[in-house]
């Protein structure tokens, strides 16, 4: 039975509804890295005489009155209503790209979290801006009671764990519904048939005020009565507000408090434009629908959507757009090893946001080191970027990750390579596919200073130079070595120096470099990176093992762990549609037979394939595999080298599927690091990178 | 084994660093209804080879790296240190009125939370308003190496839950210490003495980045070396901060935003004057301890003051003060039962407070209501106030409080005529204590409002009036009727209709009108006034029992409860010195007469006194008893009925206090509500009330 919880996102507010795993609480949650923890009531009453037929989404709780009665405590509050909690089969729900829906007869329950095209914040006009960035969630229940002889109740409601809610008929809104102070909040037209209920229990008004609620109540909902012949929608809308400072290090406010007052500001904007947010979910689910995704491909890719979403993080410094996309449970701020997968997500639809980043890790998170090598020798080195920004909404300082530590080997340690390639490779994407060569100018130095800064790590000494990160920053101390973002997995992906996914990522940032050094007309330079990618080829090829037709995931020590990101890198040369490079009998024909070979061979069960669960692993060492980047491998696999996919490895999606609808994923939403054999999340949960699938509509 | 927690509180911030429950976590704690969670570490290591010697104020947590390192989590941190927790008598306690003070050999650890005497906000200059309203908590760490020829360490810190945090250093701030975003610190003055800790685990760095610490880490700590042969005071400075409005109906911010731009303002503040803060809290300590109060009632008001001052919160709106305390563990706003019973601690130290909850009360939580009688008659009503401003920094809507509802006969109705008492009684006591006649003479009109509606609550037909409030109001429903404050007792104290507790809290409010009339000039209103008290003090002698030489607590039914409460009304004259209403021979003497002999007859084990604890209990038919109302009480007793103290009634402080000093109370630092036989709170948690013990300071 599928089970997993989907945040329900708004563009750029950090903030999800979190709903769907069985049997759980969810909510509103603000800044979190995982579900809230409320309960959420959906459900339907045929008739007065009859139980409420709930959706699973909340807890039992004691009464909360017990803590005003004393001992005097009733056993069950006055008026209590029976209700019984359904499961599937009794209901069903279908999760789309831009919508959740929930069916129970003929009741439909339905979150709509559209996203669209969105422009640069500095070319829009202030409604648009209000379209654009309303930090909200609309929804609606739906009821055809056409055919019957008797009316139907509804009801939608959310009980918090620690605070009473805020009816907003008292402070005038002209709306029905609760908010908790000034955070967040929910809300539908008034109308004859609609009702709010408010007090210590939800299937139950013990205690009625004047208005008829309890405003010491932390559960509250609204009921919908259903006329007897008719079919009714009830629009819903769900807001989050924060305003004022929010950020430390930088000062930072969410963009949108510049075009929204308040919550009821932006309740108002919701119920009045609801029908064109609905209307945008539907489009962008028929779109995925009709693409040739499989029903597990989509699904990856939507639920992938929803938990991106609710990481997206749009503030305004000063005057100026500043883009954050929070690192999932970790809250990392801007993790250059995230950005660099987001991009593909980003430059289709808010290119801009690249751009945005780019240029505030030139501005405050770039750093030039010195480098040494194992043996101890010690030379300049030249430019970098932290691995992220901060955390939790703490921008770190000028220069510093909150990520990276000194005098280690592994986990923590710095990623000064791997965030160099990725500012590179980032830069050239963006300006190539957007067609922003005046950025791309205005970034000449820089790039400049990023190719002085490759070598050095190749080596400081030209002769000495085969095109591989050999160097580590001494920021990793003397003892300490690079890692790159695989982080957690075992040396055959952690290691930087000599390491083959790194190798193959050079080669791609070298192949971009020349291209947009071509495109500045700076023939030197390009000439230069291409001559660095064609050594670097060379180089790598080298290594192959042609007794196992497979390469070794490091060079050095002997390894023989076999790793899928081996191809990662030519995501980009085939993302920009650079088929010079591609070509199999082209100038890397060697290099990717070879490579061609390596996937055919890594891609067998027991390999890189899960023995038992069938799934992808990263590393033939480690069943700690990361499902963003194993949607990577196999955008590029399909495209590059369809022949080394065999039966089982094609019949993956499914297994990659199950593993989100079960609660060992789906207890956190998309979750990143899983473990291969048993389909729970090991780490990254609630996490934001699922979003490369959007590859996959380009194939 | 004493085992309680405190709040170390500011004054108006509604902000509490709680800290003393043995085992458990605290820390700070920002508009909560009751203690943080909050690992917080106290400790010193005698030498490096050696544990720490921790204060037990942490839980044990799963190592927080696992979440990163996925299954490659080490089973301990690198360089992990060993440590013991310790318990009494391996280290002491000693809370003071404004310190709280713990002992660990040659260790001292102290926080101090002076309170002083507050002048208007509006006649306080900037800096004066700074050294009044700075959201923060002093402390030091203390430790006498003198006689040592080793350096000794000493760490304080405190471990987040659910986020990193900040180190203030990145910011470029002048102290050492941590920041958990925008809303709390804690910092110490920079000293090659002092390093800051920060990471995974709170005794181990297995990770440091270029300064150290781990910005991912959430255990966050200030280590200090004592050199051999030195004595040392490291100051400490716990802060808060919440800008911008922060409550809803009415939007308010918190006055210190005026004065204050943030944290490290604050933090600033703090450490400038800290020396300040010590010492006013050692003079409070020092005026408490030079009492005459028993260790016992020491405790009670102590230990009651710092919960009072975690539940003020001092907002501005617009360009006013609006003062706001919070009801403990329910966070209601100026809950008017509540005020009643801080007012004799607001006259001593800030006056103002109780004239602006006043004039809130009039301008938008009075009403006009109509009245009815159980037998169904109706009449017009009069001007009453609602019994609370609303919850959790929700203001509700005027005319409206979030507690009372309709249709009801017990906890949740209304307490209309309770809620008018209250007014009367605090408008004159605050006018007569204070000499502001002025306030009082714009009042008129209103106080003359409360004589008609308290009449007509006794009876619409002057003809049939007796004094005792007999009709309810229609805002309890046709079916309900009128509840007191003691909403969670039994009938004995819950009815306000024919009520002993009512009716002498009526004759008081009745001579305090008498006395205000005079002093408004206006003989008429003042000489009807006396009569009615006059009227009502015949009326509620009728009422005694000469057979049982007690008094029913309501006068209906057959009532044969027996409440303390019964004397409570008197604590205003008391409290004014109105020696011509309360002597023995004088104009009262039957009354007094009958209520020394009622409570010399209560105060006995099985009826007043618990038989088991010897706790005093409000009633006789309920084991649930409120701390504050016996403080009143024993107030009153010991002043007007010395020869009703019998030996056990006498005793009973030491139980009192033995309630708040365990965990029954103690995990919630002060409770109201307590089960007379066990000691363990009902309700009324984390509660502001039990400052009526400062009125023992006048006996």
């Amino acid at each position: 039975m599928d089970s997993f919880h989907t945040q329900h996102a708004p563009f750029g507010a950090f903030a999800s509804f979190t709903l769907g795993l069985l049997d759980a609480p969810g909510g509103f949650g603000q800044s979190l890295g995982g579900p809230a923890r409320q309960n959420v009531y959906v459900g339907v009453r045929p008739a007065p005489d009859q139980p409420w037929r709930m959706l699973p989404f909340f807890e039992r709780k004691a009464p909360a009155e017990s803590a005003f009665l004393g001992e005097g405590a009733a056993a069950a509050p006055a008026g209590a209503e029976p209700f019984e909690i359904l499961h599937p089969p009794r209901f069903g729900r279908s999760l789309g790209w831009a919508s959740d829906r929930w069916l129970l007869g003929p009741l439909v329950f339905k979150l709509c979290t559209p996203f669209e095209h969105v422009p640069d914040p500095a070319t829009l006009d202030a409604e648009a801006a209000r379209l654009h960035f309303a930090p909200l969630v609309c929804g609606y229940l739906e009821y055809d009671n056409t055919h019957c002889e008797e009316p139907v109740e509804l009801l939608f409601g959310v009980g918090l764990p620690d605070r009473p809610w805020r009816p907003l008929a008292d402070d005038g809104m002209p709306f029905v519904g609760f908010a908790a102070g000034r955070a967040f909040s929910y809300a539908t037209l008034p109308s004859p048939e609609v009702t709010a209920r408010q007090g210590f229990a939800p299937f139950a008004v013990g205690y009625r005020d004047a208005t008829g609620g309890h405003r010491l109540g932390a559960e509250s909902a609204l009921l919908f009565t259903v006329p007897a012949g008719q079919k009714r929608i009830y629009p819903l809308v769900l807001a989050f507000f924060q305003g004022g400072p929010v950020t430390t290090g930088l000062a930072c406010e969410f963009l949108y408090t510049r075009h929204f007052a308040d919550l009821e500001d932006v309740l108002t904007h919701g119920l009045t434009h609801h029908a064109h947010y609905v209307r945008l979910a539907a489009q962008r689910d028929a779109e995925l629908l009709g693409s040739k995704l499989s029903r597990d491909q989509q699904f990856l890719l939507l639920q992938a959507t929803h938990s991106y979403l609710g990481s997206t993080q749009l503030l305004i410094r000063g005057d100026r757009p500043l883009w954050c996309v929070n690192e999932g449970e970790y809250r990392m701020l801007n993790t250059f090893d995230l950005t660099v997968d987001h991009l593909f997500w980003e430059l289709e639809w808010h290119p801009w946001t690249v751009r945005n980043t780019l240029d505030l890790f030139v501005e405050r998170y770039s750093y030039h080191d010195t480098v040494h090598m194992p043996d101890g020798r010690t030379a300049a080195g030249g430019l970098s970027f932290t691995h992220d920004m901060g955390v939790a909404d703490q921008f770190s300082s000028p220069g510093r990750s909150s990520y990276e530590c000194r005098d280690l080997t592994g986990c923590f340690s710095h990623m000064t390579a791997e965030q160099l390639l990725n500012w590179v490779v980032c830069a050239v994407t963006y300006a190539e596919k957007t067609g922003d060569h005046a950025w791309l100018e205005a970034q000449h130095a820089v790039l400049a200073d990023c190719v002085t800064s490759l070598h050095r790590r190749d080596d400081p000494d030209p002769a000495q130079r085969n095109g591989l990160i050999k160097w580590d920053s001494d920021r990793c101390g003397p003892g300490g070595a690079e890692i790159t973002t695989y982080d957690s997995l075992d040396a055959s992906l952690g290691q930087a120096r000599n390491n083959l996914y790194l190798g193959v990522k050079t080669l791609a940032a070298w192949l971009l470099l020349e291209r947009a050094f071509h495109r500045l007309g700076n023939t030197t330079a390009a000439a230069d990176a291409g001559a660095t990618a064609d050594r670097l080829a060379a180089t790598l090829s080298v290594k192959f093992e042609d007794e196992t037709g497979l390469f070794p995931a490091v060079f050095e020590a002997g390894n023989r762990s076999r790793i899928l990101p081996a191809v990662e890198g030519f995501v980009y040369p085939l993302y920009l549609g650079m088929t010079d490079v591609l070509a199999s009998d082209g100038r890397f024909s060697i290099l990717l037979g070879q490579l061609g070979q390596h996937v055919a061979r890594a891609l067998q069960p027991g390999i890189c394939l899960d023995a038992g669960s069938g799934g992808w692993k990263l590393s033939s060492t480690s069943h700690n595999t990361w499902f963003s980047k194993i949607a990577i491998a196999q955008y590029v696999i399909r495209q590059l080298f369809p022949q080394a996919l065999t039966a089982p490895a094609r019949a993956a999606d499914a297994v990659h599927a199950g593993w989100q609808r079960q609660p060992g994923c789906g207890a956190f939403a998309m979750c990143d690091q899983i473990h291969s054999a048993t389909g729970a999340a090991l780490g990254s949960k609630y996490y934001p990178r699922g979003v490369t699938t959007l590859l996959w509509l380009r194939e």
